[in-house]
């Protein structure tokens, strides 16, 4: 019995398996996923939504209408910019928009948690069906 | 004060907040999220690829090939179907197919009761967030 294919093994996927989008909406209005997340910290962490968005192989276009749905949806200022507009100068996170990353970043994590038995049994068994073939 | 503004209510999300989207990936060729697991759920039900997909508001193309996509990252099938092929004949779920739709059942669940806590606090937060406007 060959425990490990060899010829499978490329196809395995970089990171372990498990919880790879988790989406939470709130209204018809606001939902937090992991773009959204991404893109938040990406903010805290630069002090700019352009560099945010590079990071992750995003025009400035697309993460400053990223961010506008985010503000509107919440209907208070997650992201606060230093010209309060759609000009390219600093950002930050406010008090709720480090919140909802917070508790976003929880969510993923207790997810996770609370999968892992499921994500190992059914695992357990795609290993199974990839030897058999 | 006033809990309840009434110009906000028709834009609160149908359903109760809380997760709308949960994707597990096991391989760069398997993955169960909300679509694959309905469609599954829709074949165990009606019998039929077709008749699933048609209640979910898809082409027959496009739920053959979500099925085709299903049973070949998973190296054995999820779906059999009784022509073996693209014919629009009878389909049921194997016992892997009836054992992920089950997992990821169980998954879903596990992670709602998980992020139930934070789920409640973001939400009061934009609750406050709303009426402040």
């Amino acid at each position: 019995m060959r425990w490990i294919d060899r010829s499978k093994v490329a196809k395995v996927a970089k990171s372990p398996p498990g919880l790879t989008h988790l989406r939470v909406t709130f209204t018809d209005d606001f939902y937090i996923g992991p773009g959204r997340a991404d893109l938040l910290e990406g903010i805290a962490e630069t002090g700019s939504i352009s560099a945010a968005g590079k990071r992750m192989g995003m025009s400035y276009k697309r993460a400053w209408s990223l961010v506008q749905a985010m503000n509107e949806g919440w209907h208070a200022l997650l992201v606060e910019t230093s010209r309060g507009g759609a000009g390219q100068g600093g950002a930050t996170l406010s008090d709720d928009g480090a919140m909802v990353l917070a508790r976003y970043r929880a969510m993923q994590g207790a997810a996770r948690s609370a999968i892992a038995a499921d994500v190992a049994a059914v695992g357990k068994r795609l290993g199974e069906a990839a030897r058999k073939k």
